[in-house]
């Protein structure tokens, strides 16, 4: 009578959007990669610390017993498949800076969803799963960057970022508060946090950042 | 017949000293953030980081079933708190600098007595409290630097900071052993981070430094 | 019958390899804190975090019910004493920096063959195995780097890093396979991982690097 594919429903949702968003995080960090010119077993390294790092992190924190690819090590192999085709691919992209912030955008608006679907299956109140949406999309990025020594997007002066996650991961839980089934909360989720993202890149959206008054002179 | 108000022994010592911490730390993270002129939520996000970092690595490390905020999120919504007001007032400071190295020192003051006391409470060994309350001390102020390209507190040359926490630390095994009760140990800990610290700040105090040989000439 | 000596079978192998790890990584943590300038504590700290970071992390992810050096905490004792050492001793060396590469490729071909033991014993799959030899063998380097903004050896162009790790760890399961025995299978791992490195350190071995196109003419 379900509308849905049968494999569809046999993934556990959760797990699902944890699959989606290891391969589009792995592709921004093996773009990260070739902005480095590392080699091809670099290219995994980091390609995998960026797919499985926010995950890896909201399980230590909500104490799951087994850290998502630990238990099924098939994410990591993942990750390493999409290096793999960047470390040979990258060249033919037009702008490679252009390609990693708009695969960025993708991995974060299903990395959120990710992080607030396991988090609420686990029975957790509505702070710590908003905190686990922002934590899941964001901190894979950061440690890339941090590493890479790049300059971290979660840092970037005018742009909407972190906003976006917590806007997304707010936007599930109102939807979940009023009454919608799991499955649409996580849709308007990723599509809030896309959106956001995607107006921030394309059209500039921003919020108002903190100016300290001008230096005085001396 | 006890000189304490009734609030004070309801909350357990190390409780009250992770909330006493996460402000002040929280604090120090939005000035951070105010230096990157960072939005309301890169705000938020960075005093969170910093406020709940070195708990959250404690917790991590000793094995608590429970990380001390995912059980109790009012943490985090202090910290939030403490963002939001950062963000209206900061350009009210005449400078921000001088006040985050001093709210930094006296949250430094109250997060080596906290991880020092949630330690002592599991019954670990001197070495494990001495070195937890280095890691609450520390390494939430760590992780702000890192992530927002600051040179790190622990690595400024001729001041003393990794100094005062490990002897505030100590010098709450040594009261603990010589016999006093846990309060007055944990009110020297944070004496002695304090005093240590701020003769840094204010005197230059400073142990001997690591000095190479002058380069050879070639 | 064994041509062991006697206490050497008393330690469990993968806490053999970790002290070993421990002390040599120690060494490199205080060599770069030499580089930084620091004081005594600055180079206890920095080398308790290089030589316990990568073993943390390998406990944290796979489970363990302690994470190593708390339930021992001679590992960071140890640490400390290395550190003390550099301290009063570094100005001896010919090049400190040759010295932090040549110790950081003996602890690497310690670290990797740890990590093997440990995570072997808690039979887990290859795959895993061969993660966490690539985790505890460098992420006490990483953090050491991050921490110290020094650029990460794993990030060096041109040169054999997160490679040695990851062919040691493979050459481990290989042997294991092949039904070698645990130690030699060990042996095999750190020479296997040593060799690549210091074949890279000496004769510049390598592999390819991702080269973009040149940049286009405006």
């Amino acid at each position: 009578m379900t509308a849905l594919p049968d494999w569809l429903t046999q993934v556990p949702l959760g797990a699902a959007l944890d699959y989606a968003a290891v391969v589009v995080f792995a592709l921004t960090g093996a773009l990260v990669a070739s902005r480095q010119q590392l080699d091809l077993v670099g290219f995994i390294f980091i390609a995998a610390l960026t797919a499985v790092g926010g995950g890896t992190l909201r399980d230590l924190l909500i104490g799951r017993d087994t850290v998502f690819w630990v238990g099924n090590p098939t994410y990591v192999l993942i990750a390493a498949g999409a290096a793999v085709v960047v470390f040979f691919t990258a060249h033919l992209l037009e702008s490679r800076y252009r390609a990693l912030l708009w695969l960025d955008a993708w991995a974060l608006a299903v990395a959120v969803p990710a992080g607030v679907a396991v988090t609420m299956r686990l029975e957790h109140g509505p702070v710590i799963v908003l905190i686990m949406g922002v934590v899941t999309g964001t901190f894979g990025g950061l440690m890339r960057d941090v590493v890479c020594n790049e300059v971290p997007l979660v840092l970037k002066q005018g742009e909407l970022y972190l906003t976006c996650a917590f806007a997304g991961a707010a936007s599930a839980l109102i939807a979940n508060a009023a009454g919608l089934d799991r499955l649409s909360a996580l849709l308007i989720c990723g599509a809030v946090t896309f959106i956001l993202r995607a107006g921030s890149l394309r059209f500039g959206w921003k919020l108002p950042v903190y100016k300290a008054r001008p230096p005085r002179q001396y």
